[in-house]
């Protein structure tokens, strides 16, 4: 209860409610959001659209409400230790956001952000950069005056915009670190084999797999007490509240590898958020401090655990079990040769642990520029492809294939994607810091023992929860700053033949 | 879109905002208990009831919103026809009932509840009457201060709880048709042969019970597209918002009719709610006027439909399909005398048809004693043991198959458990004008034709959604006011051998 950690008197017991009925408004939003991408009906897309509408904006009003900054005051005047301030720093944090940017703007942001996904929905399978321009347009526009409003005086406009999803992180910063990622994934790639494909004509049973995709969890340390598998078509994971963690996979019978990798990914997600402190709940301490930490629990397990010929060694037995038939064509070892292909290609959500990284940094760069105001959207489609042929040799033939892939800038989520690669290099780090307290943990992974491993996470990671910013908390567990050398050097001893 | 039904100027727009928001919140809650009794782990309850308190809560919240009866008022000056004063009849309803009870004391009737169903969780295995009295007997004293609050002067009190599950019924009335419908079964009763027990030996896969639901639901006419089929312990419907309708059935592998008849039952309500009109949504009149409406429909389709022998060989080809083994033992005569199998017996929930109504003649009775006083709580289990005998001809020997069998009660919903015996009178009445009109329905239901039964539903029951009051809309339907004789002749008809 609330009531564990904060004292249930004065200003804290206003302060409770209020955190408490905000955490339980965005509780129900993920459970409506669950339910519409594990079970809603294909009639349902409209009237789910007014609930999560309904519910987002009392969430709006719950937290811009009058009195919110007389109650984060008083509270504030009478302290309760560290964790009583951070619910502080926190709930002026995000009141802040709130309330800075104009109701009338947030709303138009969240109308174009509605015409251009469906704008896009239409237009990128027909190939129609112009006609989805005209809807992207405006909603960069409207996404810089927003930037503009949040930022601080003479700050980078676009920092407001990454602060949403990675407090503390700056653009200048993650220039430099990821024209060193950059630099050194091209060095690597020059150097790599190239595998061919990885043949598929086995049939594993979808049944079958949601009882791998059970064994999984188990085996990471998911407590299925408090958790739900689900499927989906875009895995994802959420919880609606303490006590109900959720994820979904993606099953198909030709592709146990993407199964397998997206239930390790989740996974990784959802032990992060089972392993908050259940005191935190109905606190904004019940969270993760940045999307790049939580990102760096789920690539942990799926590429430092999920992609080692270990891991996949260690499962055998239970493949085999499993898919009898399948497992008789060649083992274990055409799955991880599946895990670990590099190949560059087109498409970021089909990308390797490799080049997945170039496609981020494109984005990365793109985004800028069109925050600063130095690219224009009719010049994107020209700017992707000389960029992506940069950085991965390829080039787009089509705009659906290029720089309208991905649903997120219609979306108006300018500032995310940079997370995905900060997830990467933070998981390199910690199994850095890992190691070099429990010794290697190829072994552990060999035998199936994970517990080392998962109390490592747990203790260093999970439990803090959202009580620092993700650099502090980072710096504590690695002891030292953001860096790209550990996951520059955990691809190489992966991947590249001369390691 | 509300706007199809509301003109979207002046002091509407107000009203139609304030109804939809109202309408996505209540919708958010049916969503949240639906996922608790198909998905939630057994860890996620704590965390589910705080998200649902809160909700409740918002919702009371907005109904008691300071500007509400101004909105109201200016909107009753500007008519727009019967649909808009029906709108501002309902909301000026509803709100009257949430502003008529002290907020103080909705806290207290809730936290009472919460306490009678968690001793009632573990005093009824107990069969610790004494111990459960203890939490009901404060839960029946403020029901008592609530009904008085809510109590027109010089009114019956009850009728002011029956109100809110019954609107327009009044207990005078019910007193005398539950009577009368009392000694008709008492008659019959009197007059059937007592059949053995069905055997049930053999398997039915659960999973092809399954198919058998979705095959049910599509020959009723449930739309899929915009409703979804699921589990749970007891079957209920739910319906989040428009284009979302959702039932559940339970099935296990010895008990196909209880699946059959569960799935008939639920998508006679399903099929109400799929048939509100559209533009009705995120206003009051996308509801049924009452639960006994509501239930007429279950009902119908249930016992009308569902347990007819015409019903059951009409299926015999596609069970014969589904599960060729348990279906050579005896095709499906076994099945249709399992479905109508006449025995009187304690529990409620496991009632045949015809005793069913006996269980809610009882339970009326009694709450309707306690609530104006006449019985105590501590004398409840010898009444309801002598009265059950009256009725049923048998005695519980413990309070645990006796007074302490429901749920409801330690809820307190009072006044909820007559809406099934009206359902059943309403579904009956249905059926006669029906009849009349389209002649014999059993020819139809052994071709499997329902069209003509279900669009005759959907014409005078489910399109008029809550235009009117339960008494005016089933008065239009049927011609005449409520009345226990076609029930009771439809029983005669369906189980008395001397008819």
């Amino acid at each position: 209860m609330v009531d564990e950690i904060l004292p249930a008197h004065g200003p804290w017991n206003a302060v409770a409610d209020w955190a408490g009925a905000l955490a339980d408004i965005s509780g129900s939003l993920s459970l409506l959001g669950w339910d519409r991408e594990t079970a809603m009906p294909p009639g349902g897309a409209e009237g789910r659209a007014k609930l999560l509408g309904t519910l987002s904006a009392l969430h709006h009003r719950e937290l811009t409400r009058p009195d919110g900054d007389d109650l984060i005051a008083a509270a504030a005047d009478d302290p309760i230790g560290p964790e009583g301030q951070r619910i502080v720093t926190l709930l002026r944090r995000e009141r802040e956001r709130a309330t800075k940017v104009p109701e009338a703007l947030v709303r138009e942001i969240s109308e174009a952000g509605s015409r251009c996904v469906s704008t896009w929905i239409t237009t990128r399978p027909a190939d129609d950069f112009p006609a989805f321009a005209e809807t992207l347009e405006p909603l960069v526009a409207l996404k810089r005056q927003e930037a503009d409003l949040l930022c601080r005086d003479g700050g980078e406009p676009y920092d407001a915009l990454l602060e949403r999803f990675e407090p503390g992180a700056r653009a200048a910063e993650l220039e430099g670190v990821f024209a060193r990622v950059a630099d050194g994934i091209g060095e690597l790639l020059a150097g790599i084999d190239r595998d061919p494909p990885v043949n598929g004509q086995q049939e594993w049973d979808p049944q079958r797999q949601m009882e791998l995709a059970r064994h999984l969890a188990d085996l990471v340390g998911f407590d299925r007490d408090r958790g739900v598998i689900g499927q989906s078509a875009h895995p994802f994971t959420c919880t609606p509240h303490r006590g109900d963690v959720r994820f979904t996979t993606r099953v198909s019978a030709h592709e146990p590898v993407s199964n397998v990798l997206a239930v390790m990914h989740e996974a990784g997600h959802a032990l992060y958020e089972q392993g908050f402190p259940d005191r935190f709940w109905r606190t904004p301490l019940f969270d993760a401090p940045s999307l790049g930490a939580h990102e760096s629990q789920s690539r942990f397990v799926e590429n430092h655990i999920g992609r080692t010929a270990a891991f996949w060694e260690s499962l055998s037995d239970r493949l085999t079990e499993l898919f009898p038939d399948a497992m008789r064509a060649g083992g274990v070892a055409p799955l991880h040769r599946a895990a670990t292909r590099v190949e560059p290609s087109l498409i970021r959500v089909e990308a390797d642990e490799v080049t997945y990284n170039l496609h981020i940094v494109l984005r990365f760069e793109l985004e800028l520029a069109l925050i600063r105001g130095d690219l224009a959207v009719r010049d994107l489609p020209g700017a992707w492809a000389d960029r992506m042929n940069d950085l991965l040799g390829v080039r787009p033939e089509t705009d659906g294939t290029g720089c309208m892939q991905d649903i997120h800038w219609p979306e108006g989520m300018f500032g995310y994607f940079p997370t995905y690669t900060l997830g990467n290099l933070y998981a390199a780090m910690i199994e850095r810091a890992m190691e070099a307290e429990l010794g290697p943990i190829e072994p552990l992974i060999r035998t199936g023992d994970l517990e080392p491993v998962v109390t490592f996470l747990r203790e260093r990671v999970h439990r803090h929860a959202n009580l620092r910013d993700t650099g502090e908390l980072m710096a504590a567990v690695t002891g030292g700053p953001l860096s790209e050398q550990p996951f520059l050097a955990h691809l190489r001893a992966a991947y590249d033949p001369r390691a």
